[in-house]
């Protein structure tokens, strides 16, 4: 026994084809802590540059809550916007104007878009952050991209799993 | 003065479309070494994930000769037939084969062909470098597969250099 979820529920954690794959081939999951654990595993040993890239391209970016692939999941959208919710109340018109610019700023330079785990985090954080990033070294800061989108899939998996849980005991009742 | 060479002179030394216009827009360089140091300034900080897969995607395949880009460059396909000299002259049907095999097996795994500097190498010594990389997570072998594509790039840098010197000194007849 054990948690059981399908590959659109590991999609929505992490919009790697093959991360949802192997995740649901593994599935299912004693604990949250075994899911986090084969994520990990997954995520950094066995998906690809490409897989890497083609999860970051799932993201809205920041200071948007429209995602760059639309349609491809509502729960992914939802939780984006959850997690950007700090960074929304936060910001005002020319901050978001500014996050914006250093949005295209950033893509320009790196090919792919700014990947930071938002949950907490205020609009002015988050721009002094990627302020930050921007010069780092392109390899370097695809790994710190990979690290954040991590620590986003594992807020994911910890939603999926209170989501199951709640459900199992509404069904008790 | 100095040496002046055009984007697809640069694109036969790396096949990255950013790299090639960085080095066009950097020429002329006083010398070789001048060049060298401008190219891993422009393939390290400035090319990005996208523009090494590209790069990489521009080679044949280890223990071929075609181009997986047919008719990109002439030169880059003269140049992959020399640095894989030494290799092919080593290789016997089966090495060939068992090479074809982990190329296959490599790229399912890594998403880009096996990246390694050739010149001078025999072929059972490049089948062992790729079964000990095979073992790499996926960032880590991007990283050695940009070292190795950077190790080429130098070689045929020189190669450049010296046809234009060659050409210089004949011309001054």
């Amino acid at each position: 026994m054990g948690f059981a979820f399908d590959e659109k529920d590991f999609l929505a954690c992490c919009g790697s084809a093959r991360f949802a794959a192997e995740m649901a081939r593994a599935s299912p999951f004693p604990s949250l802590q075994a899911a986090v654990a084969a994520a990990r595993d997954v995520w950094f040993d066995r998906v690809d540059v490409s897989g890497w890239l083609e999860a970051f391209a799932a993201h809205p970016q920041i200071g948007e809550t429209k995602s760059a692939a639309p349609g491809k999941s509502e729960a992914s959208a939802q939780w984006s916007k959850g997690e950007q919710s700090t960074a929304l109340a936060t910001a005002t018109g020319s901050s978001l104007q500014e996050l914006s610019d250093w949005n295209v700023r950033y893509k320009q330079k790196f090919g792919f878009i700014f990947i930071i785990c938002a949950s907490g985090r205020t609009s002015p954080e988050i721009l002094a952050e990627l302020k930050k990033r921007f010069s780092n070294r392109p390899i370097e800061e695809f790994q710190i991209a990979a690290e954040e989108q991590m620590k986003v899939t594992e807020l994911r998996l910890a939603k999926l799993f209170s989501s199951k849980e709640h459900m199992a005991s509404t069904g008790d009742q």
